[in-house]
């Protein structure tokens, strides 16, 4: 008897699973069943849907070759059988069956598998304050939510827009309403920065710097209390800690939670974070269940720890690999260093491994650089500065982690990827240093941004550079007292040495080597000049003489104008 | 007494050695000496200068903040001595001293050392053949024969060229000649395609395709046997195997080879590839004496063999390891992996590894997998395809080399970086099945191409996919007999249908599950459709029902059209 497979949930892994396992063993009979009557979508796209960058919906759910992905697809060019507005209710792992409920008919019934999949994927949470169900706060669970939503902005129904949560999808949200709608949008993140999970500070204050320069209003340090209709004016109100945001629709972009009912209720094995704990084959603590995708949480390969880390890429390939052991292959998954990547407006961000903070709290001792260079040769008249950090363990100098950002989206994304791929490799800062990426004047530099973020490192740990972050010297010197080395020419610096008199000194890089009786020694300087290198260069000329009361800003100019673009 | 150190050569890694050593020991006396008054430039951005992007020959030799790179610079900036046109003419080991010889006033001088780095770079070959040495035949050796040729194509002088050797300098001076000037140029390249070195016959005739669409007129498999003057009429001609070219110019592009006379008289190893031999610290033979950059042999971390490799990139790295070895550090440089991109005119092209035909000349028993996929997610409207190509060695799995051209060369240079990394730490197709790049739409499929060219090869490894290259085919199918089965819609097939007849099968993929009865079972039978999918799905369904003799055309009418962008 050819061999029965069930999967539940036809989304992203689901469906890899089916196709795959079709093509290894094309006797296996293979039912996908699913709640939905839209499957096999990408739900990664429906910002750009929103957006408008996609017309139609369809696409989501439509092959390269503009075929969509229905039941009739599945069936006649997968021979894989594909059951919609269909739910399973429970798995009765004795008998090897699911029961699954007709959404129309409400009639039940048995399935029977040999291997069971659980796809179920996650389901964006609602938050617990008063007013989150009300009728036009959107959580964006499905593409018929996102239809709806797009039917009122084409109505013109929205002027005012409030997105609660400062994550991926909260910033692609907020990009979708203003840059085509021109809605007047709100972001409202309770953590004291944007995309909290995914970036550093400084990294995180470039991003809100351009959320704001392209008008949308950034909220970080606050959270909603309450959602509520206006007696008098009908209007929905956003309250929160700080104000009142009267608004037509709110997107709630508060994160998702693994669908794991199902399992739990057939005593599958959960873990901490709450996602269905799998092995390394990707199985269930049930051999016949397999299980992937949102609903599972996977071994980050930098903590140790696991994580849910919900992805349609990590779906995809997990899928494979559970095809290939359902046929009784040996593939593997062995974990993630969470690479991430996403577009905020003209600004591509990208990042791998732990933040700053998330490898405190793991318990290492991190140091990280930052730096301002320009992504192709300098001399290349389309390059763009990317802004990277790179993230150490002090004692071992072992790689923990890195970000970036940068107008050329696929350039970031080089070398976050480059970086990404040798990290469960456990390289060091030195690995960075030399680390062999491609060059050519068009697409880099002779010493690519890569090396010197790992340059710049290697410096920081030897104790040649001694920096500050851009944030931190604004904050001090906009509270008084320290003084500005500017090594850059005089024309460049004199509107500061206008505003800010004898606390902005200014020596061009060619003449400190004679004027270093100008410099005052006891007290704290920092260093500026363009992006970072000539006050490098001018901090350990310094330090030569006996003047070490220095620090270099991290990023020079270029980061200051990332992070506060009104500092002057 | 401070340590003397002596840098012969001030092009990109002397200069490098030069800053970062000064920035380490202050003290350290420092002195650069070059032949050239024009120091410290980007030799590879005259390609760009002639083509226009770069308007400003000082732009070469100036940094990313407008200072020009001379010896005020170097004295003032960073403290180092440089003697330009300055010839050294021999090394005394014994009592380390080096000789100089004023290129001006022929004045003998000698210098000591504590430290000599050689940084001799490399110089362009003259070929042996007749005419090399005519007046307008330039090698490009340097900045100012690269501010001739473009005065003589400013004065309108350059209606015709001829670039002798399809390497990435001949193409790119293609590019500079065609794009602004519209000069009508020849590339005469004597292998079978060009890029020889660095790409596989697959990607190399999409980039041969894309050089002849922007009108340059390639010709493979041809060698110049001379270069003479018509007496008649004074034109310059390349006569070549096959035909001759008037021409107003000739540009040779044939190579370059390693600058080491001063090495080898002073006795120092030389390796089997013609390099200076150097340890992993960058020492030659004598402990005293550094080399690295153009004049220096590297280990090819994949095939195990020394190897040229001359590029700026891993010129500057070279110089920051000698620079901390030089101050009593310990770095290393291991090897290079043949990392390199190339932008021809809208093709990003890159490279890691060995291609097929290195890697079976090295020993191994190569396979490989073409690809053509979306850069991006394939709904998101500013995709492009990309073609890539994996090589892995049969038995073990470890992937020996990737190659790669796009639209999006930074998209392009994401991918292959990526793979690049990984090279050294010998991970096999698994690995590329399974690798964490960044996935959001606008920057990727959730499937990127770079896991589908390691599913394809893993595919083929397991004798699901077997593949046909597509100029294989297109010569095969030219040539009479064999069938193509296509899977596209009949709408896209139906001018393959009204060409080639009962030659050309439709059967779109929906139908084909119902129509196997159609299919013939004992010949030859071509498998085609977009981009590959449908007709690896074909492939599958067909061998299992008993049909085996199909060949699966690797990257789809994608491929075809970047192939034979004329077959119909």
């Amino acid at each position: 008897m050819p061999k029965q497979v069930v999967i539940i949930g036809a989304v992203a892994l689901g469906p890899k699973v089916a196709c795959r396992l079709k093509r290894l063993d094309p006797e296996a009979e293979i039912t996908l069943v699913d709640r939905d009557d839209l499957i096999s979508y990408g739900g990664c796209g429906i910002p750009y849907y929103l957006g408008g960058d996609i017309n139609d919906l369809e696409d989501l759910y439509s092959t390269s070759a503009h075929i969509r992905r229905d039941q009739y697809f599945f069936k006649h060019c997968k021979g894989v059988k594909v059951r919609t507005q269909v739910e399973a209710t429970s798995i009765n792992r004795a008998e090897k069956t699911i029961t699954i409920n007709d959404l129309n008919s409400t009639q039940e019934e048995q399935l029977q598998y040999d291997k069971l999949v659980l796809a179920t994927g996650a389901t964006p949470m609602r938050p617990p304050f008063p007013g989150s169900d009300l009728e036009n706060v959107f959580l964006l669970k499905s593409l018929h939510e996102a239809e709806q939503i797009k039917t009122l902005m084409t109505k013109g129904k929205v002027g005012r827009a409030v997105v609660v949560g400062g994550g991926a999808i909260g910033l692609e949200i907020c990009e979708a309403m203003t840059d085509l709608w021109g809605i007047e949008t709100h972001l409202i993140e309770m953590e004291d920065q944007v995309l909290p999970t995914l970036l550093g500070k400084c990294i995180a204050r470039a991003v809100k710097t351009h959320l704001e320069e392209k008008g949308v209003r950034v909220m970080v340090d606050d959270r909603v209390s309450r959602i509520f209709t206006d007696a008098k004016t009908g209007t929905t109100v956003v309250e929160t800690a700080k104000t009142s945001i009267p608004t037509d629709i709110v997107i709630l972009a508060t994160g998702v939670r693994p669908n794991t009912e199902l399992a739990k209720e057939a005593g599958l094995a959960i873990g901490n974070s709450g996602g269905i704990l799998v092995d390394r084959r990707m199985r269930t603590s049930d051999p016949n269940i397999y299980a992937g995708g949102d609903c599972v949480e996977l071994r980050n390969l930098i903590s140790g720890e696991n994580m849910l880390m919900a992805l349609g890429s990590l779906a995809n390939r997990q899928g494979r690999i559970i095809a290939t052991n359902i046929n009784g292959g040996s593939s593997h998954f062995d974990g993630t260093v969470g690479t991430f990547c996403i577009k905020v407006f003209d600004l591509g961000v990208a990042k791998a491994g732990l933040t700053f903070r998330q490898a405190k709290e793991t318990g290492f001792d991190p140091v990280y650089a930052v730096i301002s260079q320009a992504d192709h040769a300098h001399f290349y008249p389309q390059s763009e500065l990317l802004y990277i950090s790179l993230i150490a363990e002090r004692k071992t100098r072992k790689i923990l982690g890195i970000e970036a950002a940068g107008k050329h989206g696929d350039a970031v994304k080089a070398r976050v990827d480059a970086v990404a791929v040798l990290l469960k490799h456990g390289v060091t800062v030195d690995d960075i240093c030399n680390m062999e990426a491609g060059y050519a004047p068009p697409y880099a530099s002779a010493m690519d941004a890569v090396n010197n973020v790992g340059n710049t490192l290697d410096n920081i740990l030897a104790g040649l550079n001694s920096p500050v972050d851009v944030y931190d010297f604004i904050e001090h010197f906009q509270r008084g007292t320290p003084k500005v080395l500017d090594t850059r020419a005089t024309k460049e610096a004199s509107p500061f040495i206008n505003k800010y008199g004898s606390r902005w000194l200014n020596i061009p890089q060619d003449q400190l080597r004679h004027r270093l009786q100008e410099i005052p020694k006891d007290e704290l300087l920092y260093l500026i000049c363009d992006t970072g290198p000539r006050s490098y260069e001018a901090q350990v000329l310094l330090a030569s003489v006996g003047i070490t009361k220095t620090r270099n800003i991290q990023g020079g100019f270029a980061m200051v104008k990332m992070t506060d673009p009104h500092f002057i």
